[in-house]
């Protein structure tokens, strides 16, 4: 099976300008097929306070109302995107900028209302990911660059989180590739002593993960992220990796400097 | 050869919530290879004025400063371009939004300054569209749909007029397709008397052209849309229309409502 690298950067990369530069010229190096996944960055937020779009959060969850729906599919799907896009194109990347809503890549239902109305936010119906679409691009060497957007199949786009649209297009494109599945952020890997920089875990198995939970050593934030990789490896995807977008060429080759994740 | 419809349309259509629906909902029904490029409309300026952009126009032209280029990326190629495509996909259209940032579709350069500085504005290099890769995407049945900017290869978005990037795009595919460029605005086409809508010329070759403008006849807006018509057609263009977004049905069909020209 030919490899595939499913890349995500968050908000802090996206926010700083010297750090995404370093990303995207890291990103536009490697030659195998791959795909990045941007999330939004503060930078919605800043606009958003301008326009009088104010940011609403229940329980630390972001509501996205039609106001927050339009301030992200403004600025993740045009301003961030098509900056991304440009700049790899710069580099020789042949990168083409995406929403779940484009070639109906990534068919999305909105959430249901239980306790919370998030608003418009999407869920992926993941068995519904047009893998042909994307396989389309990636066979002709061309790179999509997913901004954190879906759409419902009836005409409304929805605010949909960047780290899950990674996971279900690597999921759902593990039937065709060896994917792994790369979340880049702004530390080493996945801490043992979160502290401590150093001590990042080189690989967390199933086994190792159990041991992890009971000796109860690891970060809340990074709990989520681990049930994800966990939940992404068992639904086919061959590898999840956790590291720093600093060491991307690190982590696209065999000699990971971050957290190796597989069942 | 094949044949594919370049469709244009203004602001005014983007404007107007109920006029856009129904274009898309005909432009949806159509079968045939096609390409959208749409315009901005004041929803960016209204946008603008809320962050404190203001429009620049320097006699009549509109200047791009790096705000305002920020501005038209994010409102064009993001909210209105993803609206557009959101709503297509829900009609059955397999539309995918782009930009010519986006595969490298169109190349092109920052306007030189002469009497005017326009700023970030982009004059699409036109030996250099990159027609395999709309190609790519019309033979899988998929409907690119352009929102109107540009990059400069070197990391650069452009603003570019939405009528220049139409008439480049179906200049470069006029080798692969026998293209009919189709102008779509709020009038019934090209009028002999700009006072009665119903006094639609409904066929400009050369010669009619030569004696419409002895005869002064035509009003001042549609002089550069004839320019621009006449030239694609010098340049391979089988023919342009010029029509009511209205009308599309008709207009991509043998029974024109518009004017059509042709050399």
């Amino acid at each position: 099976m030919e490899q595939l690298f499913v890349i995500k950067i968050g908000g802090n990369v996206v926010d700083d300008a010297n750090f995404l530069s370093s990303f995207l010229q890291d990103f536009s190096m490697e030659r195998a097929p791959r795909i990045l996944v941007h999330g939004g960055g503060k930078i919605a937020t800043r606009i958003g306070e301008k326009l009088g779009i104010e940011s609403r959060y229940v329980n630390g969850r972001r509501i996205t109302d039609a106001g927050a729906l339009d301030l992200v599919t403004m600025v993740y799907g045009g301003l961030v995107n098509k900056q991304i896009v440009a700049r790899l194109q710069a580099s020789g990347c042949n990168a083409l900028g995406v929403t779940g809503a484009d070639a109906g890549l990534l068919p999305a239902v909105k959430r249901p209302v239980k306790e919370i109305d998030y608003g418009f936010v999407g869920d992926i119906e993941s068995s519904r990911v047009n893998t042909a679409g994307v396989q389309l691009l990636l066979n002709h060497g061309i790179v999509p660059v997913f901004a954190p957007l879906t759409h419902d199949g009836k005409g409304q786009m929805l605010n949909t989180n960047a780290d899950t649209i990674a996971s279900c297009l690597a999921v759902a494109l593990s039937e065709q590739y060896a994917v792994r599945l790369i979340f880049c952020f702004e530390k080493k890997g996945v801490l043992q002593d979160v502290a401590n920089d150093q001590s990042v875990i080189p690989l967390i198995d199933t086994l190792r993960y159990q041991t992890l939970l009971q000796e109860k050593v690891l970060a809340d934030g990074i709990l989520p992220k681990l049930e994800n990789a966990f939940s992404a490896c068992r639904s086919g995807v061959k590898e999840v990796l956790i590291g720093d977008a600093r060491d991307l060429k690190q982590n696209c080759s065999g000699q990971v400097s971050g957290t190796l994740i597989r069942l």
